[in-house]
């Protein structure tokens, strides 16, 4: 393996400041291009998988949806939730109040069923300068969520594929859509840098769903070395990468980790994007984009027919938004916000419960997931946490076989609270497990 | 038959207006509770199956998708284009500008996942006025449209059942959802007064899909007699009946008619509607009510981890706006501007080329099928039309079995123009028809 340079040499060398090499090499790191060995320096990592044996130590945990009357809720730890109060709410009711005018005829009819063009430019030229994402309006399908899109996409493979392969753990919300489809989920474990390939030879699958900028739940980025060797099996076994950028506005060490697909040279990849994460989940909007080979059935087999489920307002609005250059200056601000709380949700957990806890996918997103070593099982964890007002959530529903879910493990969400909400609810957790 | 009393009779027997006693009768015709014989009077229905055999002249027809460069349109008689010019933008703004306030916090993050239940209220208070629709919050889902509602039922319907039946002709935006869900679509074929019940029968599908209060695209009602058949069928069959009421509020001879739900005392009817005709079709929002044996799957299957797909500013708006009375206003305004519509399109027919045309489905909706007796072939006269400036529509696509269509027919769509428009783009196709 080669060796990088020191920091102080490389700035010396090129009349940089330190920082900036310092930066430089962190997202080498975070993209896994690079690797750094304690004491000896940063190596650049050879283009070939290198097995890890998975983290997790696997246990029966008896997992019981918990619907008891409960005391108050004080700290919701919810994922999903965002944090409103940074939403430019002025300005999205400006421009909205904009596209509700009696002159905006238009606007009043059914729109175009892929999506309107006009956002459709915006949303291209954003995913090229922030994501790689090499792509023409024409490939982009916009609608009211992944799991919608992700519908329309099971359609269009169905005729010919009836299996695919999933990250496990991973989201529970696409692998019940897919078995709704008829198609056959197959799990595939994950290793410390993602999805297990060789696995995924074995499964002889043609699909596979993956989160490589951000794994859900687990938080791992797939590297550069893996991400060739997935798209080497898509090439090899005529397969479809279906690639889900759900929060990858949302990366503290560094920058965003460029899409997948920007480094498919063969077109076997759809990308997936969503407004919910960094704008807001309830204006319902998030998009796709085909591969060509997919955009000709899209095209001839009466998917046409299928109306648009996005308001045309809110795709005028947010096209207005993202052109003038609110939507650039919105992510930079909420990476910010969440930056900050992701720090002070770290410092205090380290600070307040580090001796026995263990946190896991930290440094991007708007969660973490946290194994808890006092002797509770996941269902002990969120009970106790309960009674002390604080909501914390189960990982082991994002397993096919929840049995295999690590057995003390729970999910943080921190986009919805406040500093302070973090700070207090990382304290009331505490209370609630120490006893242990 | 027992033969009603004289409208004058009645009148003045009952001490009210000759022209109440006409309205009620008209209605009573309108729901097939009653039948007019020339010169004769009126006489109630025995409640049997009357078999009418069907009215279309079958004939082979080469329809062939336009797609060439054409003149400028004039006048778009598209179906699904509504009179924008009577929504109430500057309520329903102050409305919207309520719900894009940065108290209004629970609306910045993911919503329940059946719909906003505040809305559901209210559509359940409508639906129970207006149509006569018995349900409770609890079995009202919020979608994006009725195909994505239709999507849902699909697949909670797929354990058990693999085919469905269809009017033919009828929606094929429905028709190939339930194709693309891998249903077997069974034709039904239609008669005078609706689906043939028979041929229901001798499918031996136990889910049907009908539009009673209006049969699209050709008009008529389904009757009381047909009505009860039809829940009879269901009862014997273990059957389901989906019903779309698609644009029942506007029926221009008397009252609308109550829903079939509204006659099934044995819970087998998925009752469909939308805000798409009546409010605006880009809003997206379509409402399905489950019968108690689909809400249990529903709640249980794991359905609850389908997002809903509607914005949750929209629904909030929707619910303050149904909640104030403007809802029912609307309805009120909208039943009146269309029929004068309606009205305008009829009486220029009759006028201009009544000689050589026979209007069918007229009295509700939003649009008319046109029979044209001039020896062209629909696309002759659709590109004839076009020619002129004025776009018309085939109605071919909408039978599984296109070449069973009528030879000679087109849909003309009268909501999005004006009454000026109307008249003027029935000459149009006049000045491009009368040639032949």
């Amino acid at each position: 393996m080669t060796r990088l340079p020191s920091i102080r040499a490389l700035a010396s060398h090129l009349h940089i400041s330190r920082n900036t090499v310092e930066q430089a090499y962190h997202q080498l790191i975070a993209e896994g291009y690079v690797q750094s060995r304690p004491r000896s320096g940063l190596f650049v990592i050879a283009l070939e998988l290198e097995k890890i044996p998975a983290p997790s130590t696997v246990r029966q945990t008896s997992f019981e949806p918990s619907k008891q009357v409960k005391p108050l809720v004080q700290y919701d730890f919810r994922y999903g939730n965002v944090d409103a109060s940074h939403f430019p709410v002025s300005i999205w009711r400006k421009l909205s109040n904009q596209c509700l005018q009696p002159e905006q005829v238009e606007l009043f009819s059914y729109g175009d069923s892929q999506g309107e063009y006009e956002l459709r430019v915006e949303i291209c030229k954003y995913l090229y300068g922030s994501r790689g994402v090499n792509c023409s309006p024409n490939q982009i399908v916009i609608g009211a969520g992944v799991q919608y899109l992700l519908g329309i996409l099971a359609r269009l493979m169905r005729s010919s594929q009836s299996s695919i392969g999933m990250e496990e753990p991973g989201y529970d919300g696409v692998r019940t859509m897919f078995q709704h489809y008829g198609f056959h989920v197959h799990p595939i474990s994950l290793e410390q840098d993602g999805l297990n390939i060789h696995e995924l030879y074995e499964s002889n699958t043609k699909v596979v769903y993956i989160t490589p900028s951000h794994q859900f739940p687990y938080g791992m980025v797939m590297p550069f070395a893996k991400r060739i060797q997935l798209l080497k099996w898509a090439e090899e076994q005529d397969g479809l990468i279906i690639e889900d950028d759900y929060d990858s506005e949302f990366r503290y060490d560094g920058k965003p980790i460029p899409a997948l697909q920007s480094l498919d040279a063969h077109h076997r990849t759809v990308y997936l994007g969503t407004f919910s994460k960094c704008l807001l989940p309830s204006l319902r909007i998030a998009y796709m984009v085909l591969p060509p080979t997919l955009l000709a059935p899209y095209h001839t087999q009466d998917y046409r027919l299928y109306d648009q489920t996005v308001s045309r307002f809110h795709q005028k609005t947010l096209e207005l938004f993202m052109r003038n250059g609110h939507w650039e200056a919105h992510i930079r601000k909420m990476r910010n916000v969440y930056q900050k709380k992701h720090s002070a949700l770290l410092e205090t957990i380290q600070a307040v419960m580090g001796h026995y806890t263990t946190v896991v996918g930290q440094g991007a997103g708007l969660h973490i997931l946290l194994r808890v070593h006092n002797g509770m099982s996941e269902s002990e964890l969120i009970h106790a946490a309960a009674n002390e007002g604080v909501k914390v959530y189960a990982v082991s529903p994002f397993w096919a076989r929840p049995d295999q879910a690590e057995a003390s493990m729970v999910q943080l969400g921190f986009g919805g609270l406040s500093m302070d909400e973090i700070v207090m609810g990382v304290h009331a957790l505490h209370r609630s497990w120490r006893h242990s």
